[in-house]
């Protein structure tokens, strides 16, 4: 597998960039990676860490694609950026999948234009990994889409179901539909009319989950429309870090006025849960629906999170999750079946 | 000021609710409370605790409803319910307001076709309270409404300002739009448009704000529909849970395996973090824009929450809360106006 990595991508750019794909090849075999970006840059990093015979090479990307840009301005003015070029040579079969710790809202679009769709799929999705009490769940769309239709919905769910299945190696996932009450009929106009869409599909599905039960474990995958499941996603990690925040605190108050405890206790316990709670382990967040594996990562990547990516990335390919999912949707719900159940 | 308080609703009816009113009579002058529901049981709890000569009576109700009813059977079937006879109440002029911790949807249904609306609401909302890293925040809609026009999400910003000035007398809220980025331009077609009629409205609106920013503290009041609002609540409740439930298990597997450390100090720091994310603080969840002060608290109410919830049913009565609220929106856009913006 040759993986096309946008080196230049995300906070700590190209070090941990670099040193991810290194990880990477170290652990895996029949991997190579192709480090995308500024020539000079990339071999500085790799001069530094030392390539050790690993299978890496160096495509050059004259353009850098900051990390608020608009979409439309990056696609006219950035044709030499790392992301289009890592993106071109998936298209042009030198590299099997494209991994990016850029701007998603970039690599999303450009993904859409290069290499463009699935056959059968109508929106590509954002499919974000979130800790639960007994492990994780994928969450999509987690952002790509914020004004969806009932089918759209549907199509997450299968190809969220795909995803758990192959990458997670969860033999049956049960998929759950994000809404405001357990019984079929709750929900808004979309969520009513996607239920009965999903529940005609093969999958696994445990029909309307709230809010406070997806992190109990109950449902492998959650489906929501983009603008849902960012709010779902950003809340999350909001809440978690003004949890820990307000949590130091108090500890940090009660142990200076106990003054009788260790404060390394707290600390191993914070790590712990850090942990559990730390996106690095899921490796990336797949745009599910594009035809080549896309995996963005998110910018404050580190290497661990990179080298996760590229793992992931590997395995749709080496699995061909993507030609499954369009296999399955082939044999689902035509659009003209769905409006007829809509009614 | 006269509460009929639903006697019957929540977990721990009618000793919480009764010990609650109490509590309340005991801090306010100026207040009365008219406890709904069966006669013999609130009687006998009142015997328990000692009535002290306390503003107190009952006021018979023979029907109950149950959490999980629907509001459509409860308004059919059950005229004498606690919950209905509270409503009754405040529209004949025998109180002045009420509160309630049972089935939220069944006293929201019940409020809408006994008080109806004031002027100028087509949808009321339900205003939640939520924690923050600087205090606390109003959340609205928190799950009336799942289907929501942008004029009605204009209508939550300036009724949940008004809610925040009097009741948190906060002399200036801000008001932030919950949407997928800062920038104006984006959101869903909802927020989009949303956005241009509350930049137009009196209040200090803040423009978007994303998940991960709202338990910051930078805004006072979160608009948003009730279907995205509800979910933004529940995750948050589930997430609490969840982290706490992880920090306790890192927490006594170090501490046990330390053998070190005093786990008083845990305890401590963890009842000072549950006390800042204690529901039972803010006092209930007004349904902005029913004609009259109805307060809903949370199933698991506490005799703590109820007493808020009472206090803060008086404050809204008090200071006329609703009628400026009236006042405001007729100075505001009418529909037409809106429609105008919209295009």
């Amino acid at each position: 597998m040759r993986i096309a990595l946008d080196a230049m991508g995300g906070d700590f750019a190209p070090s941990a960039t670099v040193e991810g794909a290194l990880e990477a090849l170290a652990e895996e075999k029949d991997l190579s990676v192709i480090l995308v970006g500024n020539e000079d840059q990339i071999k500085a990093e790799l001069e530094k860490k030392g390539r050790n015979n690993l299978p890496v090479s160096v495509h050059h990307a004259s353009q850098l694609v900051e990390m608020d840009e608009s979409p439309l301005a990056a696609l006219r003015r950035k044709k030499d950026s790392s992301i289009r070029v890592a993106i071109d040579l998936v298209k042009s079969g030198g590299a099997d999948a494209m991994v990016s710790a850029g701007n998603s809202g970039v690599v999303m679009a450009t993904a859409l234009y290069v290499l463009g769709k699935i056959p059968g799929v109508d929106r590509p999705a954002i499919a974000t990994t979130m800790p639960s009490l007994t492990g994780h769940f994928v969450l999509l769309d987690a952002g790509a889409n914020v004004d969806c239709k009932p089918l759209h919905l549907y199509q997450f769910a299968v190809m969220g179901e795909a995803y758990a299945r192959f990458i997670f190696n969860i033999p049956k996932p049960r998929v759950g539909l994000l809404g405001i009450g357990e019984e079929d009929v709750k929900g808004n106009e979309l969520t009513k009319l996607a239920f009965k869409l999903i529940r005609e599909s093969h999958v696994k599905f445990i029909g309307n989950i709230e809010g406070q039960d997806i992190f109990s474990g109950e449902a492998d995958v959650v489906v929501c429309d983009g603008f849902v499941g960012n709010i779902a996603l950003k809340v999350s990690e909001g809440l978690a870090e003004t949890i820990g925040k307000m949590l130091r605190t108090e500890i940090v108050e009660k142990v200076v006025a106990s003054d009788k405890t260790d404060t390394a206790v707290f600390k191993s316990a914070f790590a712990g849960f850090k942990k559990k709670m730390d996106y690095s382990e899921y490796g990336g967040a797949p745009l599910l629906g594009i035809s080549r594996p896309c995996i963005i990562s998110h910018g404050r990547s580190t290497s661990k999170a990179i080298k996760n990516a590229i793992r992931v990335a590997g395995v749709f390919h080496s699995k061909g999750v993507l030609d499954i999912i369009a296999e399955e949707l082939k044999e689902g719900l035509s659009g003209r079946e769905a409006v007829a159940l809509e009614e």
